[in-house]
């Protein structure tokens, strides 16, 4: 950070609790209540950025440079009044302007802001930290927001699960968005959306080197060129998500009669799940009745579940189905709208190696399919293959310009 | 506080932080720089209340009751823009006003605030809680505002030191404010301070127990009646305090010519150093010399004789000695006022029991001298029994009516 500001940058920092700060801070509430009042919540969590950013603001100036710390209402992060999963309305950082006018190194707390209405504290829920840093690198028209991680970039598939996995060195947000959607844990969803609507270049880094990580550029116009100044045609794929969070769930002997799937789907809504994938099944010929299948999440599926039991008699139909052994599988590349034989790779590949297909949902730029939870690593591995994403066929990534 | 609430009160409570958590954030920034910008630790240390607060009022609403807790700045306290010690110079409630008029227990960070000019986040220095307690109490124009310590009231004397010592029922706020000054460590002066100002009467109360604590009430004229509705006369003395906090500098050789005094206290307060007593000796015959001897806190100590040295030249003096082996015993009592034998009867007490006196100083309701402070338990237990504050002669301790 001072090497940035020395470098002539103007800095601001978003942080986050320490360690296991929030942690301890839950441990507390929950010795002191099961039900703890969401405003009283928000109160409690937002001193864990308090305390790590007084105490980065000490660090950087006993190193000699100027910093200033500022909570989330100091920064002007003006939120709705949802406590524990606010969003973020209006961004106001005079007060971060004035600071860094006269040389500051900014610290900001993530994760919390102060809702309109009532100008009480709120905080953003998951992804706030990065979300935070976005919305005011949007707000402060930053060249760059980097997102510090404890890996060195965005990978053509998980390392973990494809040792020849390659770091991308650029994506388009718009690829990064369905990278995220898609189960890619290293940036939030909603970080990558904020930064994708305002504009704003992503660098996502180590904490650890000073290396390149990968950029996430807000449109496909400004990709990266060659050494040689020649601009290289996006690759078609970017790269294979995978994503074990979510369940299926199966309502069977659904009445084939309008109004039914969408019935299902508002008792889910109401119950604030999140479906993923959709299949309806054709209807069973002479019964009437039909199967729809779903994905949510594994952490909402008991609530979601619970709301259909109670609405069977209002829906009418027979049983259902719970499967949490699935995994997803993802293939994203804006590449992929212009070579129509994507799919047909893709879809090759998992069958030459026996891998069965539970569901399909496929968008402009990215097709998912639903696997038995056991052969995902493999499905993934597979795929990467197939579309020449390991390390060792690098060159043949991108496709040549003018095809 | 929800007994409180259920009796037909409006409740207010301010917090601390609870336990070592400021110790803990002190041990914090300790590792991080020993020159922590005092704007950071302000931002590091409000951190404490804010958790208190936070897990109290989950604690409240746990228990059926309805409560809300809210920052010094979003309680309304206005203050200067002096981190570390800020000075309340604003109370405005109406959000705390607000969340009683709905029903709710308030729940406030004690001391802390927010600067008027800069809209920082401060924190309100030693004193700090007790007095954002008496400063809201003020503004909510409350009935009351209970002090909950760890002992049940303030005494006649220190109970471990002085075993009989009675516990005071209704005491001045003028007596209350010497008796702290004089080192009775149960209040802060500052939190007597702003009552006596704003006309607040303090209950001192245990944390433990609901027995009646120690009332201290702004004017003599509302001092409590007996049962019979006869109003007592206030007793001659309410308590002796002692102190062990202070050193005496003694400047030796000062040239005895005007502004000479003035040159000594003006270093001493460039310093930032509070004295207490002050003594000048008589000039020593022939020489043109005097010495001048003063106390201080011995935490200021250090700093005092610094600058005081590095002022030698510009003042002329010959040497400095610095004694912490001294301790301050003070009487105090309004209705020394009319009763001029009190002087007599404490020097006397204090000659009987052979203890040597350092210095002295008055004020119209106080008689503070410093002695050994190997002597200074036995002076305070001498001069306890010389007014019958022994629990023994209770009944001795007021004066008649019409006297």
């Amino acid at each position: 950070m001072v090497d940035a500001q020395e470098a002539g940058n103007e800095v601001v920092v978003v942080v986050s609790a320490m360690g296991d700060t929030t942690d301890e801070l839950l441990d507390l509430a929950a010795q002191v209540t099961d039900s703890a009042p969401a405003r009283e919540m928000d109160m409690l969590l937002s001193a864990g950025e308090r305390i790590s950013m007084a105490l980065l603001a000490m660090a950087i100036n006993k190193l000699g440079a100027s910093a200033q710390s500022f909570t989330g209402s100091q920064a002007g992060m003006i939120t709705d009044g949802i406590h524990g999963k606010a969003r973020i309305i209006d961004v106001d950082p005079h007060r971060i302007r004035t600071a860094l006018d006269k040389g500051n190194i900014a610290i900001v707390a993530g994760f919390q802001g102060m809702s309109r209405a009532t100008n009480e504290i709120t905080t953003l829920g998951r992804g706030g930290s990065d979300t935070t840093a976005v919305a005011l690198a949007a707000a402060l028209e930053a060249d760059v927001c980097e997102i510090y991680t404890d890996v060195d970039g965005v990978y053509t598939a998980d390392p973990r699960v494809v040792p020849s996995a390659q770091k991308i060195d650029t994506i388009s947000s718009e690829e990064m968005l369905e990278l995220a959607a898609s189960g890619a844990k290293i940036l939030h969803l909603r970080c990558v959306e904020y930064a994708r609507r305002f504009g704003v270049p992503l660098h996502v880094r180590s904490s650890f080197s000073q290396h390149e990580g990968t950029w996430v550029i807000p449109s496909a116009e400004d990709k990266i060129t060659t050494q040689e100044g020649v601009a290289l045609e996006q690759p078609i794929i970017s790269g294979v998500a995978h994503d074990r969070s979510e369940a299926k769930v199966t309502v069977v002997g659904v009445p084939d009669i309008p109004g039914k799937a969408a019935a299902i789907f508002q008792v889910i809504a109401d119950a604030h799940s999140n479906i993923d994938m959709i299949v309806q099944n054709v209807s069973t010929h002479g019964t009437g009745r039909t199967d729809i299948s779903f994905t949510l999440p594994i952490v909402e599926g008991a609530d979601a579940l619970a709301a259909l039991h109670s609405a069977q008699d209002q829906i009418g139909f027979e049983s259902i189905e719970y499967n949490e052994q699935i995994g997803k599988l993802s293939l994203i590349g804006a590449g992929m709208r212009s070579h129509p034989g994507v799919s047909a790779t893709f879809f090759k590949a998992l069958s030459d190696a026996g891998i069965n297909i539970n569901m399909i949902s496929t968008s402009e730029i990215r097709i998912s399919v639903v696997t038995h939870a056991d052969l995902l690593d493999e499905a993934v591995r597979v795929i990467h293959k197939a579309f020449d994403l390991d390390a060792d066929n690098e060159a043949t990534v991108y496709g040549g310009t003018g095809r």
